[in-house]
C-alpha cells in the first residue's frame, strides 16, 4: 500500500545492491526508516527484535534470510546452519517454519551452484503469493462493505478493528485491513475506529500509522471505548485478523478481541475475522482447552513507549512500585458470536468453514 | 485505609495548624505527598488540577474550602464569593454542588461570628457520614464475598475491578473497594485483578497503589484481558463503582465497564456496582438517550504519564502525527447484565431498587 503516495511492500529485494530492504517497525509510528538487511545475521536480528513482525511477513523475511545466506555460501553445511538460526529466531512462529521448510524442499534437491537463483525466485514467489492471497481477502470483504454502501450511498461506513492486521504485518494489503483499503480505493466512504490495543499499542503505532499514510480516515480510541460506540450506532462492522481460526470458527486473536465481539453481538453489529485459509487450524476441537495462551513479559504492561515532548522516543512505567502485572497475549472468541470468516476463497459462516474449505476431510 | 501501616483518610483538618491536608493524587503512584491546603484559593486549585478527585472526596474538599474561606472572613459577601469560585472549580461535579449547598443552608442562618465553628463541624460531619456510608457498603458487599468463602474456604477469591472506586476517591473505605478491604481485613483470602483503565490509567495509578499500600494482593492487567480471565474461571466476581445508577438499574461508569459486564454475563460471573444511594438517579428512564456522555480531551488518549527510567515522571505520545483520537469518558451497562447494586442499605437486584430504596415514589 502507499506511504505518502508511493507504493511500498513491507519487504523487498534490491537486485542492484543484492540486499533486502525492510521498514523498521520498532521505530513506527514516530520514525519511518528503511533498513538494509544484507546478511543472514542481520535478518535474524531483524526477526528477533521485531523490526519485522506479523506472521506472513516473518515467513517472507525468513525466506529472504536463506537468500542472503546463499549469497555468502551455497554448500549443505552452511544451508543447514542458516536454517537452524532462522528457525530459532522466533521458535513459535508457524509461518517462519512453513516458509523455511518450503524453501528447503526446493533447495535440498538443487545443486549448490544453482541454489541462490532458485532461492531468489522462491522467496519472490512467497511474497507475491501472500500479496495475492490478501488482495483476494480484500475483494471478498469489499463485497460486504459494498452491500452496506449500496443500501445508503451517502453514509460513511464505520469499521472497528483491533490490533494490526494491516499491510505492514503481511507483504502487502493486510488481512483485516485489506477490505478497508479496497473500499477506500474504490471510492466508498469508510472511517476506521482503531483500538489502541494495549499492551503493545499496535493499533496506535501500526494501524493508525498505515491508515494515515494511505489516506484512509481513522480515529484512535482506547480499547475500552468500542462497546460504547456500538451502543450508540457508531460502528457498522468489526473486522479483525486472527492468529488461528478453528474448524468450528472460534477465533484466536490478540487479547481484547473477545470483548469487542461480545459488544458487537449485543448490538447486532456484524463481526468478521479476515484470514488466509492456512490460518485455519483443522486440528482444534476445544479452543479453550487446546489453544495455549502465551503469557508474555509483564513489562509490556508496565512500560509504554511513546514520543516525549522533545521528540525523543522513550518508555514510561505506569505500574506502582511493589505491584505486579499479568500479560496474556491472546483470547478466544467463540464462533457463536462470530458473523463470518473472510478468506481468499470467500466469506463463510463459522459453521460452514469445514464443508467449504476442508477438502482433505471431505475427500 | 492504610498507607504503610498508618491509617489515613484522603482529606483531614489539622486543628493545630488550622489548615486542611490532602494527598496529592496527581503525583500517585510514583510519589506520595501530603499537601497543606491553607486557603480557599489553594483548595480551588486542588480541585481544578485534580489533586483531589472522586465525587465524594470533591464534596468534602468543597466543604473544607468554605471552612478555609471563613477562617479569613465571615461576612456574607465573602461567603458568596467563596461559594461561586468553589462551584466553578468543577462545574459538572454533582457532589461538589451538593456539599456546598448543604453547608450554605446552615451558614446562611448562622450569624457571621459563629459561621466558622458551624462550618468546621458540618465539614467534619460530611466526611464522617461519607466514611460511614462507604463502610456500610463494605459490610453488605462483604456478605457476598463471605458466601463464596464459606463454600470453599481454601480458595483465594478473585475479584475484578475497573477504574478507581477506592478510598482515595472518597473520604475513606471507597465504594467498589470497600467490600474488598472488609474481606481482606476479615482474613478472607482475596486477590484483585486491576484493570489499568485507559485512558487515564486510574487502575494502575490509584487502585493498584492503594491496594498495595493496604497490603491487598492484586495484579494489574490491561483493559483487554478481563474477558479472557473470566473465560478461564479466573474471576469470581466483578465489583465496580458508578457515576450514576438509574431507577431501573442501568450503571453509568467509566468507559469500558460495559465490556467487562458483557464478559461477566457471558461467563456467569456475578457483576456488581457498589454505590451510595444518593448516586441513584430516579429521574432517568432511558439511559442511552438521557445520560450525556462527556467526550474528554483526546490528549488523554494520545499522551500517557509514567515514570522514566531515571525516576522522573513525564508523558509520552502514542499517537502518530496526523492521526486524531476520540475520548468518550463513560458508558452505560444495561441492567439486564447487572447482577445487583451494593448500597449502604443492602444489596438489591436492579429491578428491586425502586421498591426498596425510592421512598419518595412509594410515599
Amino acid at each position: 500500500m502507499k506511504i505518502k503516495d508511493k507504493h511500498y511492500r513491507s519487504i523487498w529485494y534490491n537486485a542492484e545492491g543484492a540486499y533486502v530492504e525492510i521498514i523498521d517497525q520498532t521505530l513506527l509510528p514516530h520514525t519511518f526508516k528503511v533498513e538494509v538487511i544484507d546478511s543472514l545475521e542481520k535478518m535474524v536480528i531483524a526477526i528477533k527484535t521485531m523490526q519485522v513482525r506479523g506472521a506472513p511477513l516473518i515467513g517472507a523475511a525468513a525466506a529472504y534470510g536463506l537468500v542472503l545466506a546463499l549469497q555468502k555460501q551455497e554448500d549443505d553445511a552452511w544451508l543447514t546452519h542458516a536454517t537452524e538460526v532462522l528457525l530459532n529466531s522466533r521458535p513459535t512462529a508457524v509461518n517462519l517454519r512453513w516458509a523455511v521448510e518450503r524453501m528447503l524442499k526446493l533447495l535440498n534437491s538443487t545443486p549448490p551452484a544453482k541454489r541462490l537463483a532458485v532461492a531468489l525466485q522462491e522467496a519472490a514467489n512467497i511474497c507475491d503469493e501472500d500479496a495475492a492471497l490478501n488482495q483476494m481477502i480484500g475483494q471478498h470483504g469489499l463485497a460486504l462493505i459494498q452491500a452496506i454502501h449500496t443500501s445508503d450511498p451517502q453514509k460513511t461506513i464505520n469499521i472497528l478493528t483491533h490490533c494490526n492486521a494491516g499491510w505492514i504485518a503481511t507483504v502487502d494489503y493486510g488481512t483485516a485491513l485489506s477490505p478497508i483499503y479496497a473500499a477506500h480505493d474504490a471510492g466508498i466512504p469508510v472511517h476506521v475506529w482503531v483500538d489502541e490495543t494495549r499492551p503493545r499499542n499496535q493499533g496506535a503505532s501500526l494501524t493508525a500509522w498505515e491508515l494515515g499514510q494511505h489516506g484512509v480516515p481513522h480515529t484512535l480510541i482506547v480499547d475500552n471505548a468500542g462497546g460504547h460506540l456500538m451502543q450508540r450506532g457508531e460502528v457498522d462492522m468489526v473486522i479483525v485478523g486472527a492468529d488461528r481460526v478453528t474448524r468450528t470458527g472460534d477465533v484466536c486473536n490478540k487479547i481484547g478481541t473477545y470483548l469487542k465481539a461480545l459488544a458487537a453481538f449485543d448490538n447486532r453489529v456484524p463481526f468478521y475475522a479476515a484470514v488466509p485459509t492456512p490460518t485455519i487450524d483443522w486440528t482444534i476441537n476445544d479452543s479453550l482447552r487446546q489453544i495455549p495462551i502465551e503469557a508474555r513479559n509483564p513489562d509490556e504492561v508496565a512500560w509504554i513507549q511513546g514520543r516525549l515532548r522533545d521528540g525523543n522516543v522513550d518508555q514510561v512505567c505506569v505500574l506502582p512500585e511493589g505491584s505486579t502485572a499479568f500479560n496474556p497475549a491472546f483470547d478466544v472468541t467463540p464462533a457463536r458470536i462470530v458473523t463470518a470468516i473472510i478468506t481468499e476463497n470467500g466469506v463463510f459462516a463459522p459453521h460452514a468453514l469445514e464443508a467449504n474449505l476442508h477438502h482433505d476431510a471431505a475427500a
